[in-house]
Order: C-alpha cells, then sequence, then structure tokens
C-alpha cells in the first residue's frame, strides 16, 4: 500500500507573525520503508512557541528549519506498518523523525515507546506526561529549586507548561503567583490549580500587582514571556532569587536580539542565578520526571488542559493562538483518530 | 591616653566621580573602651569599586553610607589597647568597625585575628590572602567551575580579583584569556602570571580579538566591568556557558540602572547561567579558601601586587584610580607604620 503524506514545507522565513504564504502544504509519497524503519501514523503535532523561532534565521539552539524543509515540529502516533522488530502496528509511539505531517517514516532507533495508563487521555502525553510536563518539571525543581515557604511567580501560567510550574510549586510548598491573560485563566489558576494568587497582565499593573503580592519581594521567576512582564518580576527579586529562563515569547515574532531586564545590576546586588534551558537537555532524564508527574496526575495533584485544533491544514494559523493567547491549554493539532486502546 | 582620629565622613553623594567636596576629614577623639573592645590603629585601609557604589543612594547590597557617617572600608591595623582576653597589644587584625579613619574601636566578637605567614608582607592580608583574593576563589571556583581545557575570559584582568582568578583558572586546568588596559598589564599578564593571552582594551577591538583567540566561543566569564566589554564576552559564551557577575564598574560612576547585555535571548538559547555574588556570602567560608590560596602563594603558583598610596587624606582621590585604571595591583592606603613582627 502506498501511503500519501501531506507536509507544511517552509518557502520563506516569517518576519513577524506567520503568514498564509510562509509554508506550503505540500503532497508526497511516503517512500517505502527499509530495516529497522517504522511508518507511523501521526495523530498529534505539538505547536510550542519555539516553533516560531525555528523558522527564523537567528541563533539558536538547534539550527533553523531549512527553506524547503518540512517543518520541525513534534507528534505522537500510531504505527502502521514495521520493518522493526521492536514494533508493531498499533504501537503508540513518539516517532524520531517527526514534522508538521501525516506521517512519519522513523528507525527504531529514534522512535520512542508511549506507555498509556488507565483513565489518561492520549493527549495528555503530548502535554503534561510530555515535553511540556518535562519543561515544568526540571526548569522548576532544577533551576528554581523551591523550599516550602518561598514565593515564585510565574508567567504564561495559564499555558501548558505555567500550569504545570505552579501546581508542582505548590506540591513543593511554595507560595505560587501566577501571571496570566484574561478573567478566565486567573480564575483557573486559584480556583481549579490552586495557585495563592492570579495577575491579569491585560487589566492589573503587573509591577502594582506584584507589590501587593509580594510586598517581601520574590524568590522564584519561571519565566516564560520576557518583555516588561520579566522586568516587573525580575525588579522584585530578593536575595538569592532564581530565575528559570524557559522562554521569551514576547520576542519571538520580532526580528534581533531579546532585550533584558532595565537592571542587570540587580543580579549582582542581589545575588540572583540566572538560568536558561531547554528541554532537550533533559531528556536524559525524563524517567525520574515522569515517575512523579505521572503519580501526581493519578492523585489529581496536577490538572491540565489540551487545546486540540482539528486539521493539519490549521496548522499555521493555529500557531498563532500561543503568541494571541487565544487557547485554553496545550496547543496540540489532531491530525488523525487516535486509536483504541487495547 | 586619648587617642585622636582621623575620618573621612560623607557629606553628600556624588553623582559621577568622587568630587573633593563629597567627603570631609574631620578629627575627633577616641571614646574611652569598654569591657570586651579593642583599639586598633588601623595600619591598611582597602580601596575597591564596591566603595562607590555604597556612597550613592541606589539598590544594593548594603545600605549606604549615611550622609554624615564615616565612610566604610575594610582595614586591617594593630591592637594598641586591649580590654579584651582574647587580643593584646600588637596583635594584627580586621577590626569589625572599620572604615576610612585611623582608629578603630572594635568589638571582639566582631575582630579577626591576622595570621601572618613567613615572607609574606602583611599588605598581602589586604589583597591576595583577603577579601580580593576570596572573591577571585569562591566566583571562579563555586560560579564558573572551571574544566580542565575550557576558556575563560576575564574582565579588570590586572586587577586585585581578576589576576587571581586567571591564576586559579590556569591551576584548575582552564585556557585563559584576560582583558586589561595598556600594555604593560597585557604584558604582566602573559609574561608573569601565565595567562594564555591578554587583550588590551584600550588599543584592540575586544570582539575582534575575542573571536581570534576564541574560535569556538567562551565557557565562562569572570565579570568584573559590564558594559560594551562584558557584551562583547557574553555574546560569545557558548553551550552551557557561565558568568560570574563580580562586579560592574563601568557603571558605578553613573545614576541610574546598570544595562545588560544585548540579546538577553542567548541565555536561553545557549541555557547559559550568569550569577551575582558578593565576596560577604562566602566569609563563613573562607578557611577553604585561605588554605588553597597561601598553600598556590608559598608554592609560587600565584603572584600579586599591592598598590599602595600613603595617608589617609589621599583616599578619596586614590579611589578614582579605580576607574582611570591608574593603579597597578590592589589598590589600598597606608594610613600609619607596619608593625615588626615578633
Amino acid at each position: 500500500m502506498t501511503y500519501i503524506n501531506k507536509q507544511w514545507v517552509l518557502k520563506q522565513r516569517p518576519t513577524t507573525t506567520v503568514d498564509s504564504g510562509d509554508l506550503s502544504l505540500q503532497s508526497t509519497p511516503v517512500p517505502p520503508l527499509q530495516d529497522g524503519e517504522v511508518l507511523v501514523r501521526n495523530v498529534y503535532l505539538s505547536l510550542d512557541p519555539t516553533n516560531r523561532v525555528w523558522m527564523s534565521d537567528r541563533e539558536q539552539y538547534l539550527p533553523p528549519v531549512e527553506l524547503g524543509s518540512v517543518m520541525r515540529g513534534s507528534t505522537l502516533g500510531v504505527v502502521e506498518e514495521s520493518r522493526s522488530e521492536r514494533f508493531a502496528p498499533g504501537d503508540v509511539v513518539f516517532p524520531g523523525d517527526s514534522g508538521w505531517q501525516l506521517y512519519s517514516v522513523s528507525h527504531e532507533s529514534r522512535t520512542g515507546r508511549v506507555r498509556q495508563a488507565d483513565g489518561v487521555p492520549l493527549s495528555a502525553y503530548m502535554s503534561v506526561l510530555g515535553s511540556t510536563g518535562l519543561t515544568a518539571y526540571f526548569g522548576l525543581l532544577d533551576i528554581c529549586d523551591p523550599k516550602p515557604g518561598e514565593t515564585l511567580v510565574v508567567s504564561a501560567a495559564a499555558g501548558a507548561v505555567g500550569s504545570v510550574v505552579g501546581q508542582i510549586a505548590k506540591i513543593k510548598g511554595a507560595r505560587v503567583i501566577g501571571i496570566a491573560g484574561g478573567p478566565a485563566k486567573c480564575k483557573w489558576l486559584v480556583d481549579d490549580l490552586g495557585f495563592d494568587a492570579a495577575i491579569d497582565y491585560r487589566d492589573d499593573d503587573v509591577g502594582e500587582a506584584l507589590d501587593r503580592l509580594c510586598p517581601d519581594g520574590i524568590d522564584m521567576n519561571f519565566e516564560n514571556v520576557g518583555g516588561p512582564i520579566m522586568d516587573a518580576v525580575f525588579s522584585r527579586l530578593r536575595l538569592n532569587g532564581r530565575m528559570a529562563l524557559c522562554g521569551l515569547i514576547s520576542g519571538y515574532n520580532e526580528e534581533g536580539p531579546m532585550p533584558g531586564p532595565t537592571d542587570f545590576g540587580r543580579i549582582l546586588m542581589k545575588r540572583l542565578t540566572i538560568r536558561g534551558f531547554i528541554v532537550i537537555d533533559y531528556f536524559g532524564r525524563a524517567r525520574e520526571a515522569m515517575a512523579d508527574l505521572s503519580q501526581w496526575v493519578a492523585q489529581g495533584k496536577i490538572r491540565w488542559k489540551d487545546h486540540i485544533v482539528e486539521g493539519l491544514e490549521n496548522a499555521p494559523s493555529a500557531l498563532d493562538r500561543l503568541f494571541t493567547g487565544d487557547h485554553d491549554g496545550k496547543l496540540m493539532v489532531a491530525l488523525s483518530d487516535v486509536p483504541g486502546k487495547g
């Protein structure tokens, strides 16, 4: 059987938000499998702010996606055909060679098995039990290192990463303030996730709200946004404060360097630690995080939301939701039917 | 016997370089000792860039020196009179209540004994075996954490801290590039201290020189200066690079916040760690550093220079040498005669 793949190919580099002409949807037959390879029908495609960075020819942590290549992206799928002894049709996997496409051909050595727990939807393995969960776990515990009673401020707090960061920090006994856009997200953080407070950056003066909520300063900043929001938090970091720099989404749609806090001298005077990280650095320790995260999910200590957009054709327009905030939970695209368990 | 103290008192806050009207030299009798106190005749007064910060009413790590108070500063001196059972006349000490003054009255609980080694001049306990040595030791080893073969760039490399940083890094097997002002200092770094290379920021294009000397990027930056020199180093920090932020002297003579590197996003993309520190945080671990530093000094593995200006009256004008670079080694003021040993 010949499979016809559909793939989003990067045609030109966007300079602001992604435009409809920047990518092109192309059809191409899937090549025949070689020994050790599996053919994966992708079910979910993860959309993450970092995807936008990959489209730009700027300094970054992976090479930019080359013009004319399939857009890079993480997927989860089901094995349709296998020339590997390690995988059989029906297995649910993370293919190594993923991307914005319906099918992936993936060598067994680069294919990871998904072991779905009872009662957990498959989409969770793209969010709380996937890369964004790992991002939250290691960035918070490895860099912020929360102590009971310390105060954490997390930006993009209702996002896939931020919402999990805040809940893990609560489990560790910290006081948690989230910054999010709009009253519904703020209410969710406090009422459903147990954040101590939430600041609506669209409606509140973030600096004033932080002064009110954190009169003794801030111990930890899990930073996803950058720009003036980061500056408001940074300028209130107290002695021995830590910032886990996870993202700077406010700068991703612009060309040029991403600016830092106004008063860099505070790092010296307050003996702050600022550390950037990328979740791929922690893939080797994923098991460690998954053990805790799976338990917390099973115990109902961590809640999450997945925002699923239907259809590969909608991937480029859906990506922009990450920048406007017009999404509710981990953003992903459903590419094909979810396989039945069993 | 009544001792007449001379003290520099802060009259007004300088807004640029320290002006002759900013401090006033006053005479006042030393009050009688209380039980547990010692009277210390100060021999050396340390001049450090941070002194300038203390004069300003800006965010900092200690309260600014109050107007009308004796200027804060570290001294080393000899006990003249004692009402403590722990100290006798002739003992060489770091008094707790030091400052820019001829005499200090210091409670025994805040007085530290100096144990001078044979062949080591007393001034060394104000430099390589004093606070600047500790600063170099902990900032480098605790924050930069050099591994053999890694590349370190240190700014203000011929200064009291920077010169020791570079030599410790060499002991630890790193490759060391110093940035200093003028050919004599650069020659000293390479020929006498064993730095691998030195960049004369007054004559060289720092960025070009770094590109030439560090084609694979920089692993560690021990930063004393800030401004464009820091930016040149920062923008070449490579994956998992570390910056120990020890000082930002380029901003101390100006009002307002001290700016950071142009491309803050590099912290994220290259997973950098930026950590500020102040040597006082490490005083509790001083013994650990002193054991190593004393041994390295005795073995001739660490060399240093002390730049001694005579006379308390010259302290304010001497301080400016730190900002112009017109000094050769650890800057201090000799306030009175060095006691004979034994």
